[in-house]
């Protein structure tokens, strides 16, 4: 535990506060640092409230910044030891909507990608008028459709149908070194094959998915979105109204997951975007965050808060 | 290796013998028992010869039974220690025409399933006056088409992609415990989820694949296979004469892989052939050795060698 502790330790160092809180029935972890208009920072998977360290101590300037652990990751509950298929993206929104009404923010911005952007869209989807923007990095959305399961892309989402099964779980977190070789796949390969963006933070990225249940806790994503991806994929997803909220999209030019040109059907599912792309991978805020934090910061300083 | 040297112990008292055969630059490890014309049973993954013994047993009697461990596979060399991407079906055909020929048998019949069914096809289409009959069990064709990716199928398909990937045989082979889990998937869910099909053999075949290589050698496949299966999915692959070599399939119709409604294109694919279907999954060898040894057996006393 002594990379995870000594991370932790430098981000208190810095400022940053973990808390637990209680919403939706779940004792949420949530890192807090810094003063002015709330923003929700949601992480992907394979990662944790950690990831957002670097944009955190970047904006705390500008922001109040709220970093939670979402259901089944980090040091939030895990009420289900067994694989749970019932955490889909309506159930994240829930929690997070919960969240911010246990902290007393009616009104905020969100920031997320991977598993974070799915969160964002059902947020959107939800309460609309809770959100006074949304700024995506990486972003799986029915656009994606048969694409994402092309025969020249399985290569990249096998990990998605593997992270369903009842003993993936079991074999990863089979031993440290198990867990290690999985994550740094995860880590380097979406960083654009660059081992250099995670080094520092492996150890403590593999502490904290062989705490009990965080292995499990992050599949249950999969299993609980197969259903409404394979609709996807089928082009069958029943359609709903485009997203309104004012929303920018950073979006990495070497994401091998989800490549830049994926992004041409945007407007249909957003009317009320703009888009950018950044020399990055899949964790555009962790590869470059001296970039992501200013375009952050650009966007939603643009957007006057509904509630001002 | 206890319960593999138990296991071959057990083969060798029912009068199954190994060699090493050296053949197209390799050293063969090949299983033979009985006599009579001669059958090359050629293994699935993850298999090795071993899973021939009960076919072995009750055919002796009427044939010579030839079993290799496919390159890469068991006993077999191992020439590339790092993952190779040459171990294709064409490659895998020349070593057991290789085989063959150091055995100093000209014509033969030819069983097999999984992979070695991928291999009887490209024997089939390199040198088909050599065989007198070819049986199949679980039969890979390109007739399987966009269906092998489908989106209801890619929580069977994944493990074709995983495999490939540089770390893969690393994860699985980080500990006995792993390659345990690992295999039991496999070993049980294709058996129609049946875990007392391989029961008594999975610690045999957890030795087998922790011997140096052996998890490597039988990734090669995927990696090997890889363009050849994107061509299948998109529909490109260039088209070849169908078989013409007498064929038998005799197909699991709980075979959670391969099911049995896609066999509806063999006929594109061979000329002269009949289909049976069993009660059993993806192993009909290992599953019901009664069944498939009868089936066996009738199918190749009905064809005339050719040589006689």
């Amino acid at each position: 535990m002594a990379a995870l502790d000594e991370a932790f330790a430098a981000a208190a160092a810095s400022g940053i506060r973990q808390d637990r809180v209680s919403a939706n029935g779940l004792r949420i972890n949530v890192a807090r640092f810094g003063r002015g208009r709330p923003l929700l920072l949601l992480h992907g998977w394979p990662e944790f409230w950690l990831v957002w360290r670097p944009i955190m101590e970047r904006l705390g300037g500008d922001f109040e910044l709220i970093a939670p652990d979402l259901r089944g990751c980090g040091d939030t509950g895990k009420p289900f030891p067994e694989p749970d298929s019932t955490a889909t993206a309506e159930r994240h929104s829930d929690d997070m909507f919960a969240l911010m009404d246990a902290l007393g923010i009616e009104q905020f911005g969100v920031v997320g990608g991977d598993l974070g952007a799915y969160v964002a869209q059902a947020m959107s989807h939800r309460t609309p008028t809770r959100l006074w923007g949304t700024f995506y990095f990486c972003t799986p959305y029915p656009g994606l459709g048969s694409r994402y399961g092309q025969p020249s892309h399985l290569i990249e989402v096998w990990y998605q149908y593997f992270q369903q099964l009842p003993w993936a779980a079991e074999l990863v977190g089979s031993s440290r070194d198990a867990c290690r070789i999985y994550l740094r796949h995860f880590l380097d390969h979406w960083s654009g094959d660059n081992p250099s963006v995670f080094a520092d933070l492996l150890e403590a990225y593999v502490d904290n998915f062989m705490k009990p249940g965080n292995i499990q806790g992050g599949f249950d994503w999969y299993l609980s979105s197969a259903p409404t991806r394979r609709l996807w994929l089928e082009g069958k997803l029943p359609p709903k109204p485009p997203i309104t909220v004012p929303t920018r999209f950073l979006w990495g030019q070497r994401d091998p997951l989800i490549p830049p040109e994926w992004s041409d059907r945007l407007g249909e599912y957003w009317s009320d975007y703009s888009i950018g792309f950044a020399d990055a991978g899949h964790y555009v805020h962790a590869e470059i965050p001296d970039v992501a934090a200013r375009e952050i910061r650009t966007f939603f300083n643009r957007i006057k808060a509904k509630s001002s």
